[in-house]
């Protein structure tokens, strides 16, 4: 059917969700560090630009993991202080206390650790057991506090992991519980193999705050990988999440290659939270224009199905 | 991350949603009339028969439109009964009382007509008004039902359309009440261009009911154009939906042409009811491999992301 289209959903609110959701948009960091390509720090810069002047609230720019790990993120010196004076917030990976120091001296005002919400995963990416990890952390998020940084915990696996299979919710709270503990002012709970379907998102948030945890300081990271990662996300709204994680264009993981890892993008995420009357603050037009600008500088289309679309129809 | 993948979700239902979902499979008939390439009789029916063979109940296998309009099911009356003895529901699409004729002179015992649920569809696509479409139809449901044959009532257009922008739910219940009254024994609410939210989706089941519509008597069939096809399906199961069409790999609009109309993969919704522990029949390493198996006929990749995760990790 050859047919104009729409470009915007219609509005038609539902009974339960919030009114406002923050996006976290990870394009920049999660994005371009699961690129095989490096990208040059000036396109990096004005990628970060590009989403700041979306609409977006908080774009997180960059890791300071050691280099040898994380190649493409190796710039993180030159593109903080390029982006430093956006009128967003940029939160930045920092892995361990060496990381810190160098987010400090930048003057980074929001910083995330990266936990493992199982052993395996926790040894295959950070050679420590769990707690081993979390005593690592631990120095790392009360010097932040100290400094009055605000400080997110990324917790990965927290659905089913590669080795374990699916990944008991009592294990999932621990850990939580752990990072909460310590200082943590919100946590990100990833499905980092893309194998969560709804049931399973809304046990896991039923237990966390029954335990005690404040839905405020939970977000959620979805992976497309198995196309669930909007399903996912409504079930975490219908729960009261209002942080959600997305990658513009759908960076990271390449969705034709093994292991595909497939973060949500954040295009389809805000043409839903658009079509239910929730506010996130982000022009839809200018994001799939900084999607196709990025996509073109990495060679290859973006896997956002809204980004596909819209972009044809301007084409 | 190179790690190895789970090949199925882990099963953790979720309160509130049927047991089981029929699904109406629509690869072999809604699929196939909108790709390019005309598939060769043999190729469909054994497309026909290895869905048959995933454990679907439910195939739809060709249409009795006029060959001019539909040339690549032109050779319908070669199809049907390459297919009939299979051990599962087969119906097939007739517009009109011609196409009924043909459909049981080969004893098909399901039928489908298409109507629009706006005035500009029923006159791009029928060239007719909504009215003397269904005027249309009349003869057809009740001629059909003499013979004791199963109707089914396609509405196209029942949230947004490309000419007159958002439809007004009332317009589309007025027309579901029409379909109803002549006879029909269920509907198949259309969202043609992908334009649906999960509100709209309650919005419009919930009037629907409201009107004394027996949501037994439901299925929706959603299009993946912005991504939304498996967060609006999840919002039809809360209202207590159990009929849900989709397509064997996404199969029908390529994703990468203009005006996409990008069918629900059965696939990613096959991962996502397993997931619920919702039940459907259907073996999803059977069904990959189907798709997989016609995609290399088309040459070209299946769109649906769970058939690009499993069919890697099998290669």
């Amino acid at each position: 059917m050859n047919t104009p289209e729409l470009g915007l959903p219609m509005v038609v609110p539902a009974a339960g969700l919030p009114a406002r959701v923050r996006i976290h948009e990870v394009g920049a960091r999660d994005g371009l560090q699961n690129e095989k390509a490096t990208v040059p720090t000036a396109v990096k810069a004005e990628f970060v630009r590009r989403l700041a002047g979306t609409g977006l609230t908080t774009v997180e720019a960059t890791s300071f993991v050691h280099p040898k790990w994380v190649p493409q993120l190796a710039d993180a010196e030159e593109l903080y202080p390029a982006v430093a004076g956006l009128p967003v917030e940029l939160p930045v990976l920092v892995p361990n206390e060496r990381g810190l120091d160098r987010a400090l001296a930048l003057g980074a005002r929001r910083v995330a650790v990266f936990a493992s919400a199982t052993e395996s995963f926790a040894k295959a990416n950070l050679n420590r057991t769990v707690d081993e990890a979390l005593a690592m952390f631990e120095p790392v998020v009360s010097r932040a506090k100290a400094a009055d940084v605000h400080v997110r915990g990324y917790l990965s696996m927290c659905f089913g992991d590669p080795w374990e299979g699916a990944v008991p919710v009592a294990q999932v709270v621990k850990v939580c519980r752990a990072l909460l503990d310590m200082g943590c002012d919100e946590l990100s709970l990833g499905d980092t193999v893309g194998v969560a379907t709804p049931g399973h998102v809304t046990a896991l948030l039923t237990a966390l705050t029954g335990a005690g945890v404040p839905v405020s300081a939970l977000g959620v990271h979805f992976h497309d990988t198995y196309g669930q990662a909007l399903s996912n996300t409504l079930a975490a709204l219908q729960q009261g999440v209002t942080t959600v994680d997305a990658s513009a264009g759908g960076l990271g993981g390449c969705p034709y290659a093994k292991s595909a890892t497939g973060n949500l993008a954040t295009e389809d995420l805000v043409w839903m939270l658009r079509g239910l009357g929730i506010d996130t603050g982000v022009d839809l037009g200018r994001l799939v224009a900084t999607s196709v600008w990025m996509a073109a500088h990495l060679g290859r289309p973006s896997p956002s199905r809204t980004v596909r679309a819209l972009s044809h129809q301007e084409s």
